[in-house]
């Protein structure tokens, strides 16, 4: 008898081509459905909520894959543990309806960015958050991410080379806070992502952060729908897919 | 003319070999040196305060070097850190005495060492502290460390495969803080280390901690002066020579 699994897993995305298999990359992915397909003795393959990319981490991806083998999650994370690499860690493991399906069925996902300010460049924390020289206005960046919460056509925060035509998403909270000295970190919530999304609208924020932009900019960046409008794609190193949602 | 300078460097010590110059290895003074040598259009060799091992990490080591380049120390930062790797960084350069010597003269060294306290592994954290999953009595382990404070013998702290006959060294401070939740901090500031010391009497510490040895063992191990009887040599990944202070 075929099982469901649903599996939550983080992953330090530095050492990855990101999180979709492609030819001779090491991808998160691949690591996994390799484990998996020893472990069951035929080829496993694994659907996410969605991919990542290179150097983008997650903290809380959520995927689900079919077995034969019937253990509980605190067998699975174990033996799952215990043959991945050190750079990934499945958190927890449940049997699911037959039904669940991790992409279609998510209903919201959270990211996390993670910026540190810092004049001098710190070699500890290159690969897990974006190192800022500018000393950053959290309060303006509060007050533009006002203009995009609800539902909106993001055409302006979305990659020049996407194929998605309906470029309409919801995002129920943007949240600008200083989670340390010299740390600021962005919660972003949405029903949906468009590619890149987050790391535009994180790069525009940072732009008006600095002072290079007006708060006020924000919302004609909104309305115009064109990304050349809207400020650079932050890095992919500060970026955390933290959490996927889904309906009880 | 010739001029001495003084350099303090930080690195990540993830991605090396270790400190020192090793055939076909990607070590610290190997990357410095070649950005030097490059800098100034002929070999330059630099002299560090000592080595670190492979993984460890350095936020103040110290070396010197001769050049007949004239720059401030300003400067020289700029042009090293815009040629150095991501993975180190240069804080400080000052021209000294040409008679200033980066491991002669110093008086003390500083070397913290973090561990994390997690019951799952953290793909974040691996290479920058040392991850433990029992939990630790830390008011158990500084008082053990009082019986190392002082000048011993500490042939029980120091690695078997070393010529170095006299073991005799004195340790200024030992401190152990919990400095966030879950992680705790060994802070040992001594006048000069043995191969392995700090990893040797933390990895003993550490035993302590848990509740393997008690905190009496610690000076029935001082006084034995063998390293047969003290614990485990701590992993490098949570070691960081922390500060290296010389005479005014």
């Amino acid at each position: 008898m075929v099982n469901r699994y649903k599996c939550v897993v983080g992953y330090d995305g530095a050492g990855f081509s990101g999180y979709q298999v492609q030819p001779n990359k090491r991808t998160v992915q691949l690591e996994i459905e390799r484990v998996l397909t020893t472990m069951n003795k035929s080829t496993v393959k694994i659907v996410s909520s969605g991919r990542t990319d290179a150097g983008v981490h997650a903290v809380g991806q959520v995927f689900h894959f079919d077995s034969t083998l019937e253990m509980d999650g605190h067998q699975w994370c174990r033996a799952l543990n215990a043959m991945l690499p050190e750079d990934i860690v499945v958190k927890s493991t449940e049997r699911v309806s037959p039904n669940f399906h991790a992409r279609y069925d998510a209903c919201q996902k959270e990211y996390r960015y993670k910026v540190q300010q810092t004049t001098m460049r710190d070699p500890f924390t290159r690969n897990v958050v974006t190192q800022v020289s500018q000393s950053l206005d959290t309060k303006k960046m509060q007050e533009a991410a006002r203009y995009l919460v609800g539902e909106h056509d993001f055409s302006s925060f979305c990659a020049a080379n996407t194929s998605v035509v309906d470029k309409v998403r919801t995002i129920i909270s943007i949240e600008v806070q200083e989670v340390y000295q010299n740390q600021i970190e962005f919660r972003v919530v949405g029903s949906g992502f468009l590619y890149n999304m987050v790391r535009i609208i994180v790069g525009t924020l940072l732009e008006i952060g600095t002072g290079k932009r007006t708060v006020e900019d924000m919302n004609r960046i909104l309305e115009a729908r064109d990304r050349t409008k809207s400020g650079k794609t932050a890095p992919p190193q500060g970026l955390y897919l933290w959490e996927v949602r889904y309906d009880e």
